[in-house]
């Protein structure tokens, strides 16, 4: 471990973190909270411009940053981020116990959108600002954000990418790390400006409709109103974000290319077919279970659809309380958090592209049980997965099951049913917010112990970073000098 | 597909199938039941006797036998005979329902144990003794008890045996098949002989005892009283059936290392460890766990004994309703659940040998992450695992994972809770019992919609063939006639 160039790195990290509690300050000012307001925000804003810059002040003559030193910079950055950005909350006295703070920013930075508050509407409009924002920082990742003003060390980006851009497979994105991000922070900026305008153009009020579209852009899903999106009542509105939130859990890399105009790429993308291919099958059986429900079928497709694409795509909001709906709902919207988004998106879950590796891999293994002197190569987007890649992704599965397991047996030492706590972990886990049974989108996870809040703190943390990073940390070889 | 040999074998599958109803009609004229008691096994032995003979009349000249074949030979005898010793309970009027009956019956013959019986005490001896029986016969696999009576068909032996024992690494049995069948044979009856001399020791009838032994060998479980084994409250017979439990969850490998006097292979096997420390860390666990709910720490400690070995055992026997222990302790016992017990035992689950290449995988995953550069070879037993069994083994992850969710799915249909659904695709899927909330110990799997049963009863048979085996029939190219 290189320990100077990661205090360097964290320095330069948390310096820019503080400067991002400038516009939440900004919106305390123009709606008038004054001084009440402004210092939850000032206070640990000063705290990190302060402290960053002692950390970041002096670069290392020993620039070697490698995986493992990316790792740790990515594990502490979302760590200390978290407990940072979870000071407004304490500070103004909306979510007094630290822990609660700390599980609501979690939730945002990781761009889940689980919420410990039972009714967001008693916020002040700069805590709400502070909370939706949070979504957009984590988006596309607190550090593919600094990797375009941290000019120094060129070495690290290609590590810290490998980190952060969720899924096993970036794409074809132009190979220049600083590059990339420039594109991609240009794109998603753009995309989430495109959004507000069609909110407002709906009739959402241009604060909300700001709001909904940090949300969305992060595949984050705090609502604002105290029943999320099912305020605003809205056929158009509705499917306005159905829509967004569809288009921000496709790889990013398939924007770049319709830009590039090589729309054959875009159609020809595997994964994407997958992603679209899923979406539709869900639709289809939950519009069947959930006929009875309904007396207006259109209605009922826009609830359903809306509900399948803030699931998969792992954002959140709600139009209905789908808590409310058979059982067997319940375990299609359980299996839509698991499979979560496309690679390279702001989503999170298991990501289609691994989820297709399963599937294909399970279907080789039977086949080369009839015919066991045919070995089956396995194919993905028009190649053959390398059995590294292929390796990668069934090792993934193990530790995901593992943590997923650990984090299960925690919670439900304090959570009321089987359900709750089966659900609760799913939701978080996988980046996608609200659960079933007294989590669903009529509840709300304050009633939580405090103990589970912080291992579902972690649990999102883990499942935003792929979990690797954060388990890295656990690992003494990981702080061994060289 | 050579359908010759396919009907040939299940031909004298079947006849030898009829034969085994013999000692049934025996119990039946023992206990005085009259022609009542006997006529629901002559006529399905009769039936199997006269169709067997005429199926396997004449031996094919193409004796060709491959994978392929002896996949669908092994799958359409574990779904032909579970629907015929559906019969018996059909035809005595015990379970009048078909669907109920082949429930039964599977979970007899793939050892599971689940009932849709409230109360079993309400059968005729005849009937109890046969669905023992069923696990007796179902222990070791109808098709290792076959080959030792079909000298006929060499060629096929060997793949008989990787479809039928348990678990991806058989061991280091004798190479012969032929004598690694009557080896296995005679360990089995030897075991199952004197833990039947071992419970009546204990003051269990003979009846009983014969009864529960057969229950035990198999790993079934199912009781012949309405609250299992807690019916005869003895720490001694507790004891016994625990350990007899968790004996038959060994790898036979093991037991005849013993007999061969190596004892040094015994003690250095890597899977018999892991077995054991999960049953500590489980049995520990669950003691803090469950402390709040007695007052005596021996009967405390005999009762968490006790289900921790009967349900990694993947047997199902119970002292105790554990559905009312605290939540966390329905996780652990899941957890085992999926578990199971050793490879090349009669358990069911996952096996344990699995499981510790699952955990490995994780591990060098991590690893491989700090160090990218450095390969890390996963051992196991002391040897590099190549691979081609790695692939192997991920892949049967995959393809467990989607068939439990597909189960889930079906079963959701129809189930009361989430967690009986959960709990019931758990406890059949893995061969294990009796599951959670109205699946529990105390109650039972009659209230399932005939769908459900019907769904169940073949996840049964796909978890105790090691899925692929059944996953084959649906295949085309399986039945392509070369």
């Amino acid at each position: 471990m290189n320990y100077k160039i990661v205090r360097f790195a964290l320095g330069g990290i948390i310096l820019i973190f503080g400067l991002l509690m400038l516009p939440s300050i900004l919106v305390a000012i123009i709606y008038g909270e004054g001084w009440q307001g402004i210092y939850p925000f000032l206070i640990p804003m000063l705290f990190c411009v302060f402290s960053g810059f002692l950390l970041a002040r002096r670069k290392p003559e020993n620039t070697d940053f490698y995986m493992r030193e990316g790792f740790v910079v990515v594990a502490l950055a979302w760590l200390i981020i978290s407990f940072i950005g979870a000071l407004p909350f304490v500070l103004s006295g909306f979510i007094p116990s630290l822990a609660g703070a700390f599980f609501e920013s979690s939730s945002g930075f990781t761009t889940t959108g689980s919420s410990v508050l039972s009714n967001p509407e008693l916020l002040s409009n700069s805590q709400l600002f502070w909370r939706s924002f949070t979504h957009l920082i984590g988006g596309m990742g607190v550090l593919v954000f600094v990797l375009a003003v941290m000019p120094n060390i060129e070495s690290e980006n290609a590590f810290v990418m490998k980190a952060e851009v969720p899924g096993p497979i970036f794409g074809k994105l132009q190979s220049k790390v600083r590059n990339t991000a420039r594109i991609l922070y240009l794109m998603y900026f753009s995309m989430t400006a495109g959004l507000i305008v069609l909110l407002s153009l709906g009739g959402m009020p241009v604060f909300d409709s700001i709001l909904h579209a940090f949300g969305a852009a992060g595949t984050g899903g705090f609502g604002i109103k105290e029943n999320s999106v099912a305020f605003y009542d809205s056929y158009y509105l509705y499917y306005v974000l159905a829509f967004s939130m569809l288009i921000f859990a496709v790889n990013f890399g398939l924007f770049y290319a319709l830009i590039k105009r090589k729309f054959k790429e875009v159609f020809k993308s595997e994964e994407l077919r997958w992603f679209l291919g899923i979406i539709a099958l869900a639709v289809a059986v939950l519009m069947i279970n959930t006929r009875g429900l309904y007396n207006n079928f259109f209605q009922q497709l826009r609830d359903v659809f809306f509900t399948v694409t803030s699931i998969i795509s792992t954002t959140g909001y709600t139009v209905t309380d789908f808590n409310t709906w058979p059982l067997f709902s319940h375990y299609v919207l359980l299996c839509l958090m698991f499979i979560g988004g496309m690679a390279g998106s702001t989503a999170g879950g298991i990501k289609v592209s691994r989820i297709v590796i399963y599937v294909k891999s399970a279907i080789a293994e039977i086949r080369s049980s009839i015919n066991p002197n045919r070995r089956i190569a396995l194919s993905f987007e028009g190649k053959t997965v390398s059995p590294q890649l292929k390796s990668q992704v069934s090792n993934y599965l193990s530790i995901y099951i593992l943590v997923y397991v650990v984090l299960l047996l925690l919670v439900s030492l304090n959570a009321p049913t089987f359900e709750a706590a089966f659900s609760a972990v799913t939701a978080t886990f996988n980046n996608v917010g609200p659960a079933f049974n007294v989590f669903g989108p009529a509840g709300n996870f304050g009633i939580l112990s405090p103990l589970s809040k912080v291992v579902l703190s972690f649990g999102m943390i883990m499942g935003r970073l792929e979990i690797i990073p954060i388990l890295i940390l656990f690992s003494p070889k990981t702080w061994r000098r060289i």
